[in-house]
């Protein structure tokens, strides 16, 4: 076996410096965004010309109105209504879901706490009985506090991020004047500050975590660890509410605006004539950035979770190894060193100077990542593990070597760029995909919508078999701890991902703004161009998101499978069968819910916009003020009225099937939700992704090909909204909402799997 | 134990006898059909006098222009050309799959022939080693038989149901002028003629093929039924190609015909002057007509072929009990009896005398056959079982009740009852969830898209249960035979199932030929009404399709499971759970190849009309002729070129993953491939209907509701239109395919079981 050769003191530093230092960078790559004044004041003679000198290179590209300072202080206006709108709905969705945590938080206590009959007697360890582990008591009182620590964490990411969403996206409006270049750093940049800070903040907090509940725990890890997977699910649970709420509040708004605005009045998009663009703008903040931010989050906390609860009943909880036992944190460690060094590449060492250079850059920034990556996991696995060690493999101990650790980290990492890829393919209009589907417009919407279904469907085929790679390889060489690592790989440049994924949101709200603000046509252009490159870019963040989602939920799976003391779980037996069928439809349970609510939502807003340009003399011709407020009012209300049925179904299936039909079911539940959704929520994004770049590759008409579509308002374009429209809510609410519900199944199935194992089946206890 | 009330002397009898009246049955309503004359000739007084005598209550309702014979000339020319039409289509469809078979055929002889080496000698039995059994060359030569036996009935069927719509559509149409009853009894008729005959040529060609193989094989009754299931797999194979070729045919010409017709050129559906319009006629009989008979013929054939496999291995087929190892075939004898009363029920107890009876009826029908089929399998199952019997469960015989086996075929025949009302409720427009989406018309087609594909995932939650109930209980009861019987349960009303689902494409039909001949509005309306409760039944028998090739699948699975020696399929191995996903993935990537190959076509008819309208001269004034041959022959040359990607898929699928994989992977994809196949096989179905009863409501304006959402040709309209045209794939392409897709592998691995077993998985070998 032998011993890792970074010693225990080692890594209990190693892991909050690297921590540090991503919040420190986080922090300067803010500094110098904020350098973009957005001010009503005149600058000082001085300050434009320090201004200046931090842009040196500022005069190599046409500059077009910099100094009109009227501009600055619409920008300022807008940002600051679109800033107050998602703080003012965030701090209301964080009531509701406040609500929600802390009498989730006495169920977690109750249920957990009354598996050993809340006796505050030390009790046999549950994988090893000859030694006395923690009453359950405890384990439901920590499992309690990880859970709203988790969640606390989570909703603190999701607000960061949307604080420094809006703080960038008018910056970037102000620096596309002087050029695409500029514009793109300033984007990037945000996007940067926003993944370092939510890497590097749970990163920390789960190793302070764990530093504090040893202080109780002392040797019994297996308690330790298993209390730990709170944390996760308080992360996942809030991912949910944040997912769905915030996915059905933008989508009502944008689809709500575009269906007046772009196909009735005909008047652009993001025109401040629209009573529903302000509502559409907080929209991408607090659905796909803060949304998006508390995903990533909890995919995060729960592989690390995952990996941690199985690694506490393998070698390395048995035998004590501290550094060992937080591999995990040492490889996340080392992921935000790597997502440095690859941010730097694209800010610092690289300009960007053209439009067709955006899409290759973030995709450079994918591929350096990964490689640098390669070599940090072959560090941290040479250094942080024995030689060669044990994994709990349902029952028995399974010996892995250190080099065989690698290749499963290795292979999630290369499945995740594999994905990415694939993503890219099928939803950037730089490929023949999403040509056709702009073609297949020609004839009409209803083409558009088929052809756009059919490339969802068939997008699917590589990443699954990627994904069935990584699990072949990760499981066979270290069963379920493989998985979980193998998740952690893919996730473990999420600084990067989050970068280049948060970088689309704000592009769009940059276009957006420009538009309100009333600058040119050549400044729209610009933000338009960055904003295509970040559909694609979203699509791979969510192609990343659900990648992991499924090995996370796998690894979390194995792990509620050994907790609940099953050793197989036998598609040939009707208990588990007829959980695998249920399970493999509540997916479309889920999407029709979500779905039907941003329908329900984007009609209600159809009916005020109409209203208003009824009702509102001068409106059309630009004289009147529209009512932002009233539309922010119907968004704010319908998200947060509507996102509670599905929380609802997602939260309640485990513990109703948990109770009702035992661990047996409820093993088959998880695995049918997980490949059935999977497959949905890839298709479902990359459907909508590539609708939505169809619409940009017809009104760009960069080609012959899309000229002979276009412009803007031809037949195809108008085909082409259509399906735009239809892919919103699939692409940013049910589609990413997806893997949430089949992560958060798992892992609260996992934490409440001692109450199941022990209370659970009722119904057949019965029969 | 004891044995059945019934010798097996009456047994060999009964199951003949009702074959043979169901067919006598067809005959004589063929022949009342035929009663409505489609000639030329002018009508001799005498007969005229005779056909009063006929229908003598013919003068209650209005009767129009029965006296017109120069429509009856048109009609006559109409149905000609689309009789032709179709035969030379699926003569050249034929002759493709023909060609398939044979290849087919050869594999099967030399995969199953190799097992044993290709020994003439006896060999000891697979699962009671003490005994010999027939050489596996054997069973390879009476399983390659029962293939094309399978294949050819497969063919025969469809051929016959086509010839069946299309000498009753114009008859239907006819009627039409007599009113709503007249049509509809003849449009039912013709159903129940295409109903009949093959429930009863398909239980008649099992039972003498049965017989025949049982003069070589004596009491070797494990081989025996083994080669039996080469016949679900040929019946299956044919009934692939049906739908995918015919589902392609019939979509392309449709959404081409409307994209052109309604959409640009704002012609009513029909209509003469379009050129695809014979084309689309076509399309309705080759793919909803034959693919379904062929469908429905190949879930009969494997439902029966599954549980006759299973119950050769328990201790019917190892007591050789004769009459006990038939009760497949008896509870489809029963079922035919029990049709006949019912459909006695809609043609000559009462008589439909408005449009909002049709629904009421056809939906008194599905009652009414279920619960005299309740008494019938009570009745089958008292004089037909032993009290008490054992059936293979995995590697042990479990103990059985002959009631248990009463409430497994009763479970899944009140199951197929509750997925039809479910079915019913999400697609007719009777009900408010198609009411709403036609509400959501109102604000584009985009709404209406998101709608449409939300009921489409809704409408899966309520099957799903009743499945999945259906599963628990038969499988606790009688394990996989109980699952098996469960199917034929709900396929024992299948001549009824067929009659109502006929009847669909026959008024459907029916419409068109009205348009085409110039009939009037109001018989047009009458048609329409016909066809919009067709599309509900349309939409219920796929609902019983899919149900029913849930079930199926997951017997053949079982005996598949059982034949390859696995005892257990655990999903906590890698091997099965990358089967599990990758299956689950299958149907995503087999939708993705059928809609765009339907999309692809769409395209290319849509070129062809708009190049007609644009190049012959006095086409859209109606005084000069499309050209409508070649429309049909760009419908043929599509759906040949393009149903063999997707026809590949899922016959190599089996293949390679059990030659390279093993059969442990290739149950985990049969799982995946079931459980994630259903939901968006149900959901594509009801979708699709639900658009397309959408339309005809916001079309037939008949409420209040649906008076502000019309006329035809008002932007509402315009919008359920695309909505219908996206549906066209999806439900009539896609959605039914893929229900043969899940079972069809199922069968094909069971079929090859023995190789896989003996020779599979070579690449694990390997590693």
């Amino acid at each position: 076996m032998g011993a890792a050769m970074l010693s225990d003191l080692m890594t209990q530093i190693l892991i909050p410096v690297c921590a540090v230092v991503g919040i420190a960078f986080s922090l300067i790559q803010w500094m110098i965004v904020s350098r973009v004044k957005v001010s009503t004041e005149k600058q000082s003679p001085a300050a434009a010309a320090k201004d200046k000198n931090g842009f040196t290179d500022s005069l190599i590209e046409e500059e077009e109105g910099i100094n009109d300072h009227s501009v600055v202080q619409k920008c300022a206006e807008i940002q600051n209504a679109i800033s107050e709108g998602a703080t003012s709905f965030l701090f209301t969705e964080y009531q509701y879901v406040g609500i929600f945590m802390v009498a989730f938080a006495v169920l977690i206590f109750l249920f957990l706490g009354s598996v050993e009959g809340f006796s505050t007697k030390s009790q046999a360890c549950t994988y090893d009985s000859t030694r006395m582990c923690k009453p359950a008591l405890a384990t439901a009182a920590f499992s309690t506090i990880a859970f709203l620590l988790g969640g606390v964490t989570s909703v603190v990411s999701g607000f960061l991020g949307m604080k420094i969403a809006t703080y960038a996206n008018a910056r970037t409006t102000l620096e596309a004047r002087k050029g695409v270049g500029k514009a793109f750093i300033t984007a990037f940049r945000s996007g940067a500050v926003m993944g370092f800070l939510l890497a590097a903040n749970g990163l920390l907090v789960l190793y302070i975590t764990i530093n504090l509940f040893k202080l109780y725990y002392g040797n019994d890890w297996e308690g330790l660890f298993e209390s730990i997977t709170g944390y996760g699910l308080g992360g996942s649970s809030m991912a949910l509410f944040g997912r769905v709420g915030g996915g059905i509040y933008t989508k009502a708004a944008d689809v709500g605006a575009d269906l007046v605005g772009k196909v009735e009045r005909n008047i652009p998009e993001d025109d401040p004539r629209n009573p529903a663009v302000i509502a559409d703008n907080v929209g991408d903040n607090v659905g796909d950035i803060a949304g998006m931010g508390s995903d990533l989050f909890g995919s995060y906390a729960e592989s690390s979770c995952a990996a941690l609860v199985i690694a506490s009943i393998s070698s390395f909880g048995i035998n004590h190894d501290f550094t060992a036992m937080l591999y995990p944190l040492l490889i996340s460690s080392m992921g935000i060193l790597v997502c440095l060094l690859t941010t730097l590449v694209a800010t610092d060492f690289f300009e960007i100077k053209a439009v067709k250079d955006i899409e290759p850059t973030l995709k450079r920034q994918l591929i350096i990542s990964t490689i640098l990556m390669t070599v940090g996991i072959a560090i941290v696995s040479w250094v942080a593990l024995p030689s060669s060690f044990t994994i709990f493999n349902f029952g028995v101990q399974k010996e892995v070597k250190n080099w065989q650790l690698f290749l499963c980290v290795c292979v999630g990492l290369w499945a995740g760029l594999i994905i990415g890829f694939v993503t890219e393919y099928y939803t950037s209009n730089a490929y023949s995909p999403v040509q056709d589907v702009a073609d297949s417009c020609r004839t009409g919407a209803a083409t558009n919508v088929i052809f756009g279904l059919a490339l969802g469907y068939k997008s699917v085929i590589v990443p699954i078999f990627a994904i069935a790679i990584g699990i072949f390889v990760s499981f066979s060489f270290a069963a379920m701890y493989g998985i979980a690592v193998a998740a952690l790989g893919m996730l473990s440049t999420i600084a990067t991902g989050l970068a280049i994924d948060a970088y689309g949101p704000i592009s769009d709200n940059a276009g957006g703004i420009a538009e309100m603000a009333g600058m040119s046509h050549r400044i729209r252009e610009r933000t338009d161009a960055l904003d295509a490159a970040g559909n694609t870019t979203a699509a791979i963040g969510k192609g990343f998101a659900i990648g992991s989602a499924a090995l996370v939920s796998l690894a979390l799976f194995g792990a509620f499978v050994s907790r609940a003391e099953i050793l197989v779980v036998d598609v040939l037996t009707p208990k588990v069968f007829i959980g695998l069928l249920v399970g493999a439809m509540l997916p479309y349970w889920f999407s029709a819910m979500t779905m039907k609510s941003v329908g329900k939502a984007a009609l209600s807003m159809v009916e005020e916009v109409r209203r208003q340009f009824n009702t509102i003399p001068g409106l059309m011709e630009g004289t009147a003020r529209p009512d932002y407020a009233t539309c922010v009012k119907i968004s704010t209300d319908a998200s947060l009225r509507e996102m509670i049925p599905p929380g609802a179904l997602v939260m309640l299936t485990p513990l109703i099937v948990g109770i009702f039909f035992g661990v047996e079911t409820l093993s088959g539940v998880l695995a049918g939700s997980l490949v059935s959704g999977v497959q949905i929520a890839i298709s479902a994004s990359n459907t909508g992704g590539a609708w939505d770049n169809a619409k940009k590759y017809i009104e760009a008409g960069a080609s012959e090909h899309a000229r002979t579509l276009g412009p803007k308002g031809s037949d195809a374009h108008k085909a082409a909204v259509i399906g735009d429209t239809v892919g919103d809510p699939l692409k940013d609410t049910s589609g990413p909402s997806l893997n949430i519900l089949i992560k958060l199944m798992a892992v609260e199935s996992l934490v409440f799997a001692p109450f199941f194992a022990t209370h659970g089946g009722i119904l057949f206890k019965i029969l």
